[in-house]
């Protein structure tokens, strides 16, 4: 049994969050939120979202798995205003999910969920340096290292208590230097990995502008960013392995 | 003879509703305003257009045929802002229309009317269900019925008292449902008909989200929309053959 | 020894008058300011820019010759907004130019200027009309043009006093005439001569919207086409060579 009443925006955001890493996902439709874990086809990047009941108008679900194909979902999220509420149920017997918006019903055939990649085991790192930054700011470090590279580089320097996002092209250098002042919160630790660009611009993607990042980070260790959307009640943490800095 | 003075904005909408459906055209210039009538290559979309002299800001004509390439006197309009006044005149020997609009000159060489596709003989027909409704809502409709297929039913719902806008695909399905509240008028009568919707979407364009539609409609019979720009002085009525339901 | 402090906008007008004609160029450094002259592979459209060291916040040079990709400096540039201020420090070991813009680092590789064509030698011809007019008219006429043909005669009617901007095609002719009224200033004198449009679309780009521009133009002579950013502290001449008119 599901049955959910949602914003058209907050629902947007969580599919977004999702979306820019694989293109069908398992949707938990626990008693206390709904629940994706999702890693993308090369198992380099993986995500993990809540969106708790109290984000939705209304929600009523017993713990039932569904398969959805995202953009699909998101076309239909995107025919409502940002306010316009989404109604949401689920028929059990066809393996529907009727959707409705301000007089339109949509109709949308369900994945097996079988049939979808295995939902990821989130390993949980105690990584020793902790980044607290503006969305704006990583935006523009990704911008920058757009630029010479397809790598990007995210360090902590200790003695200066400096953030830096950076990139080594062929013939040019980037960096940009987050001091604590530029920062949110910092914890320093040895910290110094490399990863793949296009992951990095799609996940920032799904980031709202607006949005305190969370990242966690180690010596040629995966990279943890953890955001919230819904006011809080929406809790996305991406994990992105790292690219071997000898490549 | 032909002479006239129009604002470009007034000059643009009359075109766009033609240029959706055909690349030529042939413009009556009759004495009490212009008229187009055309219909699409594949004989399934025609348009009739009138526009009164009287949304002219002056206008002299005594009933010639000229033809023209629509794309080409759009950007001609598409050089002046919308307040702007475009002066037209014919020149009867060379067969060029002059253009003016505020110090730009442009001399149209026009296609000899006989090489145009025939004015089609717009139907007569008297169709039992009558549907006015907002432009948006329409808009609304197309889009969503865009997601899952490339048809679009238009259908009343006699007993419901509703209008339907719906779309099956091979497996979802929409339904935008406006009741007596949602549209301006309502009359009942039985009407289910299926359209394709690139023709539709292509109609659309040309409809003024802030316009009123009036929609005739039968069972698989052909559809008519009807709108108003420049102020109530012209007058465009699009027809749009059905596909067969059993497709 | 270079190091200078320039608003990102400042740097960006400079950049980009150079940019439509070439894709590097040589920047001289000269204790009064910056200068480039530059001329396009066929050697149809050249430009000669000066922007004074008033224009900077800070600026040290002493006279040395550096080589740019003017697309990668004008991406760099782009990293920061209008108002942003970019440091500019020329490494004259490494021969690499070091920028800052609000925290982020970047190290541009030079290229050897031995390696960009040769600067060119502007004539200084002296040319029997001129026509001072806003950007705005030019970029109109350029438009219209563009919709008939892929050339541009310009033009002084002496006797009306007035200016045109022309196009013939095969089938359509646009003139666009501006009178002593329309323009900020008029000298007439015996001047007609064509153009590529392309070329003098890709220069009209460059053009700032509200600049004044001053054309001097001939019988069959290139056009000169001069224009001020950077609040008269920046200089840009655009010359552009004429089409035979037999062509």
């Amino acid at each position: 049994m599901f049955k959910a009443i949602v914003s058209a925006a907050t629902l947007r955001d969580a599919l977004d969050s999702v979306s820019v890493l694989v293109e069908e996902c398992k949707i938990r439709l626990n008693e206390d939120g709904l629940a994706i874990q999702a890693v993308d086809p090369a198992n380099v990047g993986m995500v993990d979202l809540s969106l708790d009941s109290e984000a939705f108008e209304s929600y009523e679900a017993d713990g039932g798995v569904i398969g959805v194909n995202l953009s699909r979902l998101e076309d239909i999220a995107g025919m409502g205003n940002a306010g316009d509420l989404v109604h949401l149920e689920l028929d059990e017997e066809t393996r529907k999910l009727h959707i409705r918006i301000d007089g339109l019903s949509y109709t949308l055939a369900l994945i097996d969920p079988d049939s979808i990649r295995q939902e990821p085991d989130i390993p949980d790192l105690d990584l020793p340096a902790e980044i607290v930054l503006e969305g704006t700011h990583l935006d523009r470090g990704i911008k920058a290292a757009n630029m010479v590279s397809d790598h990007i580089a995210l360090r902590v320097d200790e003695s200066e208590e400096t953030f830096h996002i950076e990139a080594e092209g062929d013939t040019d250098d980037v960096d940009l230097e987050l001091t604590r002042a530029d920062l949110i919160d910092l914890e320093v630790g040895p910290a110094e990995s490399l990863f793949s660009l296009d992951y990095l611009k799609d996940m920032n993607k799904a980031i709202p502008s607006d949005a305190e990042v969370t990242m966690e980070l180690g010596e040629e260790f995966p990279v943890k960013l953890h955001f919230e959307f819904a006011e809080g009640l929406g809790q996305v943490t991406y994990m992105l392995a790292p690219r071997i800095q000898s490549d």
